[in-house]
């Protein structure tokens, strides 16, 4: 308690030597002290109950780490569990069986899906909204989850979607060159349209090119909702943050709002259209807080599906960095780097093949088995393969060379739509345009 | 300073009651605790100080307050004063007599003019910026002086201009509803036209229809250099203020930089094109701002021409107030308003007649005499009046009847060019097109 002691005689001697004369001048002095002085300091202090808690883990939208508990995510960020029957409604309403990712429980907690469905059930219309951070050549495994499902929610309910290629996000997040993180931005949208999506229902959009005009409009208007310190507390920003930092999370919500769209892209500007939102879990923050402000706007609050985190070659502490090439398998990678990548991948399989056949794999941990149970659509193989590999009558290199027969064939198929995706389609897709008709 | 121990214990309080496990979140406790309960004490300690210095003056872009000694003001903000060989300097490079505001001292302080001078002696392009936050129906005589002003420089110059109506600020600011502050805007165009600008060389437009496209990545730019401490120093938001009051400044800064424009506009985007930005001196602020980010982006720093106030009818504290009719004479106001506006001004002439020729007006407290300053364009007239009424030769009656005089005159030419507004002027002004041709 002694280093409590100290910096509480610091703060004192702070406001005795202030000569300021008015309370605002004063306290952004303390807040000042507080961000340059306090806080290395209490770093060290804290340090101790860190220790104490090491696999405390983080989710944000700029840090994943730590081992994931997922049920302790939702509870702490009040998105409800994606349960058996609403599974069930979704199959019903949309004539056809669930996504994998939604009946193996990858997507696995939302908000207000349901009144998404009632509206579906009503003959009424809503869209998809989802996103990229542009912040590689090429897209890898885990990048191509939430496209891929968008795809099917998009088939499935036959609803218009539009796609956020973040790169002024990138730009302030990552300090990506401005021309990089835009042509980044174009690379990737080749990708996403390769996973292919209904040209004449998709719109896909950069920050850059789009923040204006109306969307400008909503970008205020939240803004104008959201103080400083609700962003520090959703976001863990502080004084240090760029200012760009805090108007961000604005021009990722505005998206959620039908009227931020010039009025060609939906039939009428003044009415709302409902917004469903698949996403990663980290994402919450960003909705939550756009939740939040859409009553007071008279604006309907955006739904959304939200997943786990595809999980690393190296193990399941959070997501893939696309800064780690190794890490993750690219959806340009050869089929010689996809061998050698799932060859080094982490897994539960047993020391010597006597244990292995003795206690079989310990499934949670491995990831070859993992990524089958996300690219392996035969429930039944699958069911297979989780029996006879956990209970030792599989190899981890039978299952890794499975594996690497599934991912080959995707990225193959990927790498041959991707080959055919024209500059003109591009131009295409990120022309605004009719979306419902 | 018992306030100031007690402060100390709860501080304490706080941070030993903290179960925070990470210091950017205890911080943030501690932030949230410093606005909400530090604030209002310190508020209450910090009065007595305030009394002590009730002549305190502040002048922000928000604030204006107290008795203005403009002297102060420079040094305090570090911009220069415009001295006699300077005003010499711009006579000789434009051929024609300085305007009134400048030869008088209105406009006197400055940021590199110098160099905007040079860069003209070296028939080198530059171009004039200036603004307008649209918060009333019809402008005042106190608004029309920046655009008197600018428009002398721009034909004195030759040079283009680009006029900012800032909707969103007034929005963000004063909570004007959206479309209202639009519409504002548009009207006070019509009265910015009206003061005669040459539809050939200026580009007027409003922040909700610009922001976007080169504009917006410039605003990026500008705001990931500005972190959120550094907005609070220079302007004094706090926690509490909205996030679209962080963006704000750099939707300011970003006409001072001419590839923030379409490149129709400019002949070489690429080219940075200096930019002189006359306006008064409350928004140095954002300038200074300004000029700090500048070379971080391999901008040049706009150079400024700033002036003091236009002293409301009512006295020299400060600005005129827009949602006070009666404290400004409104360009729409009629020939018996303005009389009786004028005649219930402050004054510093005496008390009863004996008085007054005994000891003359107090030309210094005398807001009819200061308004014929800016408004009487005739020097031997004015100096006469300055004379007679100063040494109890002419009476306050005398004065209020000649500036009845030459403010109807004013008016009506205004009401008048005004009237001759189209939209389609409107319109013409508000399409960029190239400037420097």
């Amino acid at each position: 308690m002694e280093t409590i002691e100290k910096m509480i005689e610091d703060f004192k001697k702070v406001l005795d030597d202030s000569t300021h004369t008015s309370p605002e001048t004063l306290k952004h002095e303390m807040i000042q002290w507080l961000d340059e002085t306090l806080s290395p300091r209490l770093k060290q202090v804290l340090e101790e109950r860190e220790t104490q808690s090491s696999s405390e883990q983080t989710v944000t939208p700029f840090v994943v780490s730590g081992k994931i508990d997922y049920e302790k995510v939702i509870l702490k960020f009040g998105c409800t569990k994606i349960d058996e029957s609403l599974i069930d409604r979704v199959e019903r309403l949309t004539s056809r069986g669930a996504h994998v990712f939604l009946r193996r429980g990858f997507f696995y907690a939302h908000r207000d899906l349901d009144k998404i469905l009632d509206c579906h059930e009503r003959g009424d219309k809503f869209y998809l909204y989802t996103g990229r951070g542009p912040s590689s050549e090429s897209l890898h495994l885990g990048h191509l989850i939430p496209f891929l499902f968008t795809k099917y929610l998009q088939e499935a309910f036959k609803v218009p979607l539009v796609i956020q290629i973040t790169d002024d996000e990138k730009k302030i997040w990552k300090k990506l060159n401005k021309e990089k993180s835009k042509r980044l931005g174009r690379e990737n949208v080749k990708d996403i349209i390769a996973c292919g999506f209904d040209a004449s229902n998709t719109f896909i959009f950069s920050s850059y090119a789009t923040v204006g005009g109306k969307f400008y409009e909503n970008v205020v208007e939240i803004a104008d909702c959201v103080t400083v310190n609700k962003a520090n507390s959703t976001f863990g920003f502080t004084g240090e943050a760029s200012t760009a930092k805090m108007i961000f999370p604005s021009v990722q919500a505005a998206p959620s709002f039908s009227s931020s769209f010039p009025h060609k892209l939906f039939p009428d500007e003044k009415k709302n259209i409902p917004c469903l939102i698949p996403c990663a879990i980290d994402q919450d923050p960003y909705f939550r807080l756009t939740r939040d402000v859409a009553p007071r706007l008279d604006f309907i609050k955006p739904a959304l599906i939200e997943s786990k985190f595809f999980p690393a070659l190296r193990g399941n502490n959070g997501k893939m960095s696309a800064s780690d090439a190794n890490s993750a398998i690219y959806i340009n990678d050869s089929a010689k780097d996809i061998k050698r990548k799932i060859n080094s991948a982490v897994t539960g399989g047993r020391d010597n093949l006597e244990d292995q056949k003795k206690y079989g794999a310990k499934l949670e941990e491995d990831i070859p088995f993992q990524y089958l149970s996300f690219f392996l659509e035969d429930d039944a193989e699958l069911e297979h393969i989780k029996k006879e590999y956990g209970e030792g009558r599989m190899t981890t290199g039978d299952v890794k060379k499975r594996l690497v027969q599934v991912v080959t064939e995707i990225v193959e198929r990927h790498r041959m739509a991707r080959a055919a995706v024209t500059d003109e389609m591009v131009d295409a897709f990120m022309t605004p345009r009719p979306l419902f008709e």
